[in-house]
């Protein structure tokens, strides 16, 4: 294929905004668009994004080999259909076939944190690294031996249900204590709001409180908001110390809208494992050559993940086939 | 290879007794016998068992392919080394290496729950299977996409450290609540020796109840017993149903010495799992096709697929190297 067209169209459909891409065969971005979801229209928006794509890339058009769509929920990447995106469809889509059918072009569909941790793998030859993501829910993509991990039932990587605290609160999924409940943004909005309650003079934090709020005035020394952080963090490590011993990965990179938060995050959860590697000879083991890193803002890991995927389905695919 | 010879010697040395089979190409066992663990002379006990094995095939002696040896702790397969197995050795031995000049046959290693889940992988051809293992310690071997995961640190599995409770007592590693400091044997009889502590006239258990005890007394309806294995069945619950959401596994088989209590453990968990489903579309999805078992006692799982581990080797390895 080294001589053939290799350009890809990766879009990353997120729950308030879209992300489009195009690489070329050595990941380098040729185009990079971002515009809000419309939550309404779901498909006809990434039909529409496609076309415009194409027509932006003018001569180059007939190099598209094909497209991929990274998206949250229920992801079966095989059947080429996503269910219980939260916020976007919550009935089975045949996403891929449609997309294919309206422009075209070989679509692929992969879960987001998937086509993240499959970017990072590619891109820096890890061959074990997880990829989580912390926004409104969280979700692990994960790379195993430089094989994507997809699971039997279509939904390996959803640690954002694993159990943290069985004492904490009830998850948006029904069950209590799930790493979501504790640790994603709504819980840390949350907390920040039930101690504001509790002594409102105690914070510069107010009652409406985002995770954003709450990592900013942690940033500038508010004590409450440093507390609600470190939970946050506590958290986030154990899931962490639990990806590198469960999964045997050695670098773990965290994304999604938390990440933003930058060090202000991942200073807190360094201690964590810093404590744990003190305590524990086998934490010791497992952690010291283990790399845990924040994606740099603004990095369409997911996007570029769905190009990779759509450039590697349309090489391993027969030519008949297409 | 089908003509050729195809024997295979699988040993499971575990922290009391070490398990020998041979099995065949059809998995049949052609020879069985247990002895008890000498951890004071592990490998010339390894090595002794290898050589009487040979000595008891007879006229079949020339048909055995090679040795899987299968270990607790941190097991490197690719350099054939472990270390940090408990209660047998704690520095680095190159156990495969050592076997096999001793005794002249090829030999892999494989940690013990590895091997076990490859064997229930190969027998059922469940290409995604969890072993968990439940006995002194608590550990996983995971088979996913027909691939055995072994991780980038040769730790993949540990879950037995993936935190339960962070409430929970200091685990044996040194962090807080793994868990294997809420649910493995040692803590089931330590929880049911607190309780008696509390007030021995309101069970049958004693001073130095064990787990296996603790297991008699509940299924002879000892509240105090039976309250004891409710909470080990919800940690294991949870554990498991984390193996399902984060691997995707659809398949899960306990095993070890704390399995040996069969339905009394069996029960509890499915209760638990059952009320997460009631309460949660997100586990009802992920575990309404999933199969919890209990293997069944007397299996050499662990002996059985360290066999056939060292049968692959012996058909995937070129001839030269042999």
């Amino acid at each position: 294929m080294s001589d053939g067209p290799a350009l890809a169209i990766g879009i990353d459909v997120g729950g308030t905004k879209t992300a489009v891409v195009v690489t070329d065969e050595t990941d380098r971005v040729l185009y990079e668009r971002t515009v809000p979801t419309n939550a309404d229209a779901w498909t006809d928006q990434i039909v529409g994004l496609v076309r415009e794509t194409v027509a932006a890339l003018e001569s180059r058009a007939d190099e598209v080999l094909g497209v991929g769509l990274a998206v949250p929920g229920h992801v079966d990447s095989r059947q080429g259909t996503v269910r219980m995106a939260v916020n976007v469809v919550r009935d089975e889509v045949a996403l891929a076939a449609v997309c294919q059918a309206a422009t075209g072009l070989p679509t692929v569909i992969e879960h987001d944190a998937r086509a993240a941790a499959f970017w990072l793998y590619r891109r820096d030859r890890t061959p074990n690294v997880a990829y989580l993501t912390v926004g409104t829910g969280i979700a692990a993509g994960l790379v195993l031996d430089g094989v994507l991990l997809r699971g039997a039932t279509g939904l390996a990587g959803e640690v954002g249900h694993v159990l943290a605290d069985p004492d904490g609160p009830i998850c948006p999924c029904g069950m209590r204590g799930c790493l979501e409940a504790v640790a994603a943004g709504p819980a840390i909005a949350r907390a920040a709001r039930e101690r504001w309650a509790t002594d409102p003079s105690a914070t510069v934090l107010s009652a409406d409180a985002s995770a954003a709020d709450v990592f900013d005035a942690a940033r500038r020394g508010d004590a409450v908001a440093t507390a609600v952080v470190e939970m946050a963090a506590r958290h986030l490590a154990r899931a962490i110390r639990g990806l590198v011993l469960a999964f045997g990965v050695d670098r773990v990179v965290i994304g999604g809208g938390v990440a933003a938060a930058g060090d202000t995050l991942l200073a807190p959860i360094r201690r964590e494992l810093h404590d744990e590697r003190k305590a524990s000879g086998l934490a010791e083991t497992a952690l010291a050559g283990t790399s845990i890193e924040i994606l740099p803002p603004g990095t369409n890991a997911g996007a570029r993940g769905a190009a990779a995927l759509a450039r590697e389905a349309a090489v391993t695919a027969p030519a008949a086939a297409r």
